[in-house]
């Protein structure tokens, strides 16, 4: 018998509810007769099945892969039930399967042996109740450009893809609302809208590969938020499927709504644990009549905050980006990519985006305020934007610094929420600590959001390296209140971070709010909780 | 044995899980022998306990209150309880207890024998935990300005106040973010951050009565939704006591945390039904430097809306509110408060304000606005303030509506949420609908967030009217696929209209949501969910 249908028959209490889900996850842990080993080459973890170790016995790392849970095994019969459900689309080459079992940081592999493509909803409820029924787990992918190991099978998962839901269903020219299928690519989308008059609330680095139902189920952030807010305002609707197949349909196109919980909130963020967006309504900003971009040098951090400072001040309602780089960013950059660096040298970079509805104000306001900063000598040096290629030059030096970092080896990822006056601290404090351990520690980010993003490179994977990394990072981060993850979530390998960032009460809820939704636990199973709720 | 007890030994099933409050709830439906009845003057709706008019019985209309559950009746021991813990802050005087029974329209009344009025979380932990174990049904109560009679007790349940939590936390200057107890008057901290150069995120008539806790549990709109978008996405961190009096410390006060699921969310718009909001971080936008309001006249719905759309253009960032009366909101205005129409006659109203960083710029922007809409004839009439004064002036005839209402009789109150074109064919509708029945169907509202206020009104509380209107108005919402409560929320009154706006799906899982959450069903019942889950 397997362990989950013994888990929903736990009774419910009227207290203490919720710690059943960590109960029943603790029982798969010491049952199971599977176990997952990290197998690593330079840049690579592979996931297999080996013998148990022992009873209860934990990953060596608590980022690496638990043991495998006592799901179903793809059959034969299985295949040839999504053969029929998906003609050409149920996807069995290995060949072709293998860019969709490995993440596009090219450190976590799956063993899937099926991709399924479903073009409707209504083939998604069909494959989750079908898999649900026989317990068979499934991993949800939109563009598969997740950092932390949240969009690839981490066993033999099914891969449920919805590249094939790429469908505009409605715009509202009036409102500005967007209502979509979940596996539109966010940039298509942006070169709709822009047809329109319109752009998407957000905007980030993997936009030309990233799926909208992705961004939604991992509440991207990106170079956006700091002007038009996170995607838990700006998302107006979903309709997800839920483990077993049923529909919930919040896919209202309304700015305001007030009758009853705002349910879709559960599935933001949630990355695909609790049920599988298929479609998403969307607020979206009109398109700015002027974009100005500004590169700039500080040569301390202490003077880019007060750039910052006065920039909010001076630039107002049309700021729409406050973006940094470190000096090691822009070696990596000129090194790998062959980028200039269109400046004087400086320890720090600054890129400032505005968007507004007047060019002669916008240039004005920019112009004054570039002003103040150049006399008060709080910027040394930098160079300003208003063509559309020159702009794109200027947000690439900042948008490709993760592109830069894969050519170093292989590289920490750490993204990191803190009040923002003490976000580079965590990277000077870092340097320090690690000394020549690293080949590099550099840091970037949005420093409107508060959020950095610290990564650290070495020639090769390096057990070493991660033990006086980890868990010093996130202890410092939970020093001073901070988010062990800003914007990528949890995924696989930060799952078990979580008591960094939140407290038990609220990890045993999240718990019981798995158990409530998805009772077998087949949706993307091993990612976003940790292994053990207490 | 009570029903609760045996509704929480409900096995958990691993499908339908969420049909199970539905089915506890209509338990209680059947097997209690408390009935509740209306007893109607010509303004109040007062429920009293009165013997059972048989097995399942519902209330005549669904606004009315639903039977008494059977939760326990405060006894002389429960009262010394609260005196020892709440020195001098257990009310159990009559008089000084009618205001807190009693909501702000005057329309719902409870017979609570107790106020409570902690000062700390620890003492709504010590509240929430007596009480459940005790089986007291509490009504949290802020500062009691809800329409929907969500806000008072129906029967005897204790009255849980916020109004001695009123303590600011933290604020800090750099990132905007305010940490605050959940009993701060909203009009109190906007006057703290302006002292800041700061503003809270959102605005609403009743600011000098509210609190943030109260604008949180229900999601509260206003006058700046659309420039500064949702409490779903400005309110960073909550803390919230549970049903059983166990802290939930969300209280992050980041901008960006994507750790695990966004639990907070689930208190934002419940209304107090799944938890007690005791703390809440909120992100505030710098306070702008320059703020002018237009008070315009448009002879059609139609102009007006195409007014909308140029002012959306040409205004773009600046554009704080578009809100629109219609000429019988103003007659009324005329006639009960004395304020006087500062422009000529019109079938229409529009009051908008921009705010913005640069006096200059923004006066521009909106001088050719003006100067676009005066010469298209999209506007017929039009005054502007800059000053203080004339500002709030201005503002004070579309926020006073609300007001002036009430001295016309009974007042039956719509909130509805629609695509933005049809708003306005809804009061039209209405009117010829009801011919003679009504002495007056006004509308409102904020045109920038597709949010009309519909008010009819009569000489008294007139139940062939309320006929007339409901389904009517639901009904023909929810053919144009709106929300039949766009920021009121549900409270007592529309609890039992959900479905015209929510699935069934949806409706069973928040039935589930709350059962997990509160099993014992003692925080603000018959409230928000309705009387039969299916």
């Amino acid at each position: 018998m397997g362990i989950f249908p013994r888990f929903a028959r736990l009774p419910l209490k009227s207290t203490f509810i919720w710690s059943q889900y960590s109960s029943a996850l603790s029982a798969v842990g010491r049952e199971t007769s599977d176990r997952a080993l990290i197998v690593s080459s330079s840049q690579l973890i592979q996931h297999r099945c080996v013998h148990s170790r022992g009873l209860g016995a934990s990953p060596a790392n608590p980022g690496d892969a638990p043991p495998r849970l006592p799901f179903s095994r793809v059959t034969q019969k299985d295949l040839a039930f999504f053969r029929t459900l998906l003609p050409g689309r149920s996807i069995t080459d290995p060949d072709l399967l293998k860019s969709s079992n490995i993440d596009w940081l090219k450190t976590v592999q799956g063993n899937s042996e099926v991709l399924l493509r479903p073009k409707t909803t209504e083939e998604v409820c069909q494959i989750l109740r079908y898999c649900n029924d026989r317990n068979l787990a499934v991993c949800p992918q939109g563009g598969n450009t997740g950092l932390v190991g949240g969009s690839v099978p981490v066993f033999d998962e099914i891969i449920l893809s919805t590249s094939l839901m790429n469908q505009v269903m409605m715009f509202d020219g009036i409102s500005g609302i967007l209502t979509c299928q979940a596996g539109c690519v966010l940039e298509n989308l942006s070169h709709y809208l822009e047809e329109k008059d319109f752009i998407m609330p957000l905007d980030l680095g993997a936009k030309g590969s990233c799926h909208i139902g992705g961004n939604v189920s991992t509440n991207a952030g990106g170079l956006r938020l700091l002007r038009y807010g996170s995607l838990r305002g700006t998302v107006l609707g979903l309709e997800v499927v839920l483990a077993d197949g049923r529909v919930l349909n919040c896919l209202a196109a309304l700015r305001k709504d007030n009758t009853g919980y705002d349910l879709k909130q559960l599935f933001i963020g949630s990355e695909g644990t609790l049920g599988v967006i298929t479609a998403v309504s969307i607020l979206c900003p009109r398109k700015p009549k002027a974009v100005n971009v500004a590169f700039l040098g500080c040569s301390s951090f202490q003077q880019l905050l007060e750039t910052f400072q006065c920039c909010r001040g001076m630039l107002g309602e049309i700021l729409s980006a406050f973006e940094f780089l470190d000096a090691s960013c822009m070696k990596l950059l000129e090194k790998h990519l062959k980028l200039t660096n269109p400046i004087t040298e400086s320890p720090f970079y600054i890129v400032i985006e505005t968007a507004g509805s007047n060019a002669t104000h916008d240039e004005e306001k920019l112009h004054n305020f570039l002003e103040e900063v150049m006399t008060s000598s709080l910027v040394t040096d930098g160079t300003v934007a208003t063509e559309a290629t020159k702009i794109k030059a200027l947000w690439s030096l900042r948008e490709r610094v993760t592109e830069a970092l894969t050519h170093e080896g292989y590289t920490y990822k750490y993204d990191i929420s803190l009040p923002v006056e003490k976000i580079y601290d965590l990277v000077q404090d870092m340097r320090g600590h690690l000394g020549d351990m690293a080949k590099n520690v550099v840091g970037y980010g949005h420093v409107g959001d508060g959020n950095l993003h610290l990564n650290i490179t070495s020639p090769s994977k390096d057990p070493a390296l991660l033990a006086a990394i980890e868990p010093y990072v996130y202890e410092w981060t939970s020093k001073w209140k901070g988010s062990i993850s800003a914007e990528h979530g949890l995924g696989l390998k930060k799952r078990n971070y979580i008591y960094y960032s939140k407290s038990s009460e609220t990890v045993a809820l999240m718990g019981s709010i798995k158990a409530m939704l998805d009772p077998k636990g087949i949706l993307n199973p091993y990612k976003t909780l940790p292994d053990n709720i207490h």
